[in-house]
């Protein structure tokens, strides 16, 4: 298989091969896929329905599917991996990286996972059992033990011969590590630097020693934000006694950086991160169900509010009618807020010193657009239904959601932080919750008081 | 200031400077913001209220302007661009990398923009054009053009004799290009390769001829797919001809990832990308008022159909107080079907081939809520309202709008990007739109024919 990049691919051979596939023309589709890139057959496989992924996966030639599966998004690499054979899994991990093939250890079921586990040669189980020494989701668990390091009493022509010899690097590699006999981490030498610096500098006069490692614990969010906060395109994983363990690059990161920012957006429907575009219908109802289950719950209980209003609905229908606006309103104008709140909130944004001031400013919001809304619909409702006091009634019942809208986008995240809640997750159906109750009540009450 | 990465910023220097500033210790903020890195700076500019932001913008050396403004994102950045006096701006923008530079006189109002490219010195003014030359979010417009250029017949040993003498590299250099006498960009060697070769090897015979240059006129998202999908670190830029003209690096397309990512998110709440956490409020009350106009207009809709159902709304109660329970389940459905499709698309998943199995997937999933929900609802006001007949009729139309959930979840973005209207700004108020007037119009036009 090529080198990556020597390709890219086109959503036209993207349909070919599906039609090929459909039409059984498997020779044709083994050789396509063969002559193709793995972050492109990878893709094929991500934009493909489950039923036809696995016979995609059958026509590649087995010495690639490593390499497939480096590329593949979790939940679609367990799909696959689920049903292969233990030794065919086993097989393909030959010579992964270590975070991948910890990733793909993790993804099987356990009566799976000591069978692969055992299939590996010495090596690889060795990385593995590293890589797996520590939690999921931590930097030491997306780590590469690929690192090359370097003596700091060596010069720098030194270097360049010992490099030589060695004739490649590791994928990535933009810096090597200095380390002392003891394999602490004391700085670190940048093939930048080593080009442009003279033959007989050692090593010593030339590392940075001001380096600032990432620690094995660290979860992989956070060592993705410095990565994004400081330009990185590696670091060192070290343990508590600074030991060198291994590098992250670039490229995990940026993963962890999308699914992190796509993170909120999914969360925010009820929706897993990873859920697979093609997931079989029975997973993917069990997994949404939950979240429709808890909306049920908050819909009952408005209509619960309005039950306690049966008397002056069953006296004047047009509250039926109108009853669902300014919930709706104030959803949406919460809704802003709390997203605002929450993109905030994952860019480390908010802190105890400016929260007074992010709430006022979305109060003040809230009230600017309830005095909009409210005069609009007052407008609206006063010429639609001739009546005065019902146009009074519901411009009261939008300035107070509205108002509502405001506090509650910023306080519920807030709370739900401090609960160490995801907001993002629940924070959208407390916010409806809030704004539909307090909508229902400021609508029926001033209505069952001011018209009955 | 020191290099970036020596440190890391805690949230309690935030608070501590903050405070110091707010107690007007400016002497000890002033000293602070001098030895903190440029990113660091630009972080506690964002996360600080527009009004004590420009007070944080006047303690900080003059020097190190430049070296924030490139680091602070759009809004914030121009919020302080506008303040400062054509001068300062032209001076802060000296040495500053081609893209950053090209934003920060994008940013200016059309006067001041003229004034600061006037007040500029010959080479960066020279720079400055040719960067916006192309259009915004174009990859030409985000390029730097310090690359390093070598010739194919030299050898090895003379590029790193080369280096030397020029002492350092740009910043994130992982590839020198090789280009002919014409500029014309004939191949690439990574640095990687240039350590580990024999120093008397020919740069032609070392360099990889297949590189991949990004067309100056490609949208930066699409570059930065590409970044993503192989793993790159730089890319060389290149006109129609293929002549070099600069170089775009991982960090600037890990932001454009990012702003990618969350942009479906921000534009389903009706939020702008680069909304500012801490704009001033009427701004901020001026840009989400469309969104909030839209979902007016959408609320009197479905007000419109319940008014169909003036009579039997007047006869029964119940009906007002259970209107809004499977019109808000509808939504909730559809919002998880529409994130997913939405999500797809911006991962470029959703093709010709798939989007049938796509379709039947969502109808399916629909479907079986549909079933789940309806019994569950039946069996809620059954036992609540002690009434079969209308129990029947909001499980019939739970159904409904669970099957019109799924079918517009998926169709309405697929339209929308045909007609070229970004899903995920119109989606969601569409897919409310028609969950509502289906679940209104199915609970109570069943409930008029069976109930009256």
């Amino acid at each position: 298989m090529p080198e990556a990049y020597e390709h890219s691919l086109s959503n036209q051979t993207l349909l070919e091969l599906t039609a090929a596939l459909n039409r059984g023309m498997f020779v044709h589709v083994r050789n396509a896929l063969h002559n193709m890139p793995a972050v492109d057959v990878a893709f094929i496989l991500e934009s493909t329905p489950v039923k036809t992924r696995f016979a995609f996966w059958q026509l590649i030639d087995s010495e690639f599917h490593g390499e497939i599966l480096e590329e593949l998004s979790e939940d679609v690499r367990t799909s696959i991996v689920r049903q292969m054979m233990p030794e065919a899994v086993a097989e393909a991990t030959e010579g992964m990286d270590t975070d991948d093939l910890a990733q793909v250890l993790r993804s099987l079921p356990d009566e799976l996972y000591q069978e692969v586990l055992n299939s590996l040669d010495h090596q690889d189980r060795h990385r593995a059992e590293a890589a797996l020494a520590y939690e999921e989701f931590t930097a030491g668990s997306v780590m590469n033990t690929d690192t090359v390091t370097i003596r700091p009493d060596v010069t720098v022509e030194v270097v360049l011969r010992y490099l030589r010899m060695r004739a490649e690097l590791p994928k990535n590699t933009d810096s090597l590590y200095v380390v002392d006999q003891d394999d602490i981490l004391i700085g670190e030498v940048s093939l930048n630097q080593l080009v442009t610096s003279r033959p007989d500098l050692l090593i010593a006069q030339l590392m940075n020693t001001e380096v600032n490692p990432i620690a094995a614990t660290m979860p992989e969010t956070e060592a993705a934000q410095q990565f994004e906060r400081y330009n990185w395109v590696s670091a060192a994983v070290v343990d508590e006694q600074n030991h060198l363990l291994g590098r992250i690059t670039i490229d995990d990161m940026v993963d962890i950086i999308r699914e992190d920012a796509e993170h909120s957006m999914m969360s925010m429907a009820g929706l897993d991160d990873e859920e697979d575009t093609f997931a079989p219908v029975v997973q993917s109802t069990k997994k949404r169900s939950i979240w429709l289950g808890v909306n049920l719950l908050t819909a009952l209980l408005a209509a619960t509010v309005s039950n306690f209003f049966e008397d002056i609905l069953s006296q004047l229908a047009v509250l039926a009618i109108l009853n669902t606006i300014v919930p709706s309103m104030g959803g949406v104008a919460g809704n802003q807020t709390l997203t605002l709140v929450i993109r905030a909130m994952a860019l480390g944004q908010v802190l105890p010193t400016n929260t007074r001031s992010l709430l006022l400013k979305e109060l003040t919001i809230g009230f600017l657009n309830g005095i909009i809304w409210a005069v609009l619909i007052a407008g609206i409702v006063g010429v639609w239904k001739q009546d005065i006091t019902l146009a009074a009634v519901i411009a009261f019942a939008m300035l107070m959601n509205m108002l509502a809208a405001g506090i509650a986008g910023v306080t519920i995240p807030l709370l739900l932080k401090k609960f160490n809640i995801d907001p993002a997750l629940a924070g959208s159906v407390i916010l409806t919750t809030v704004t539909d109750i307090i909508g229902i009540f400021a609508f029926l009450g001033s209505a069952a008081l001011l018209l009955s």
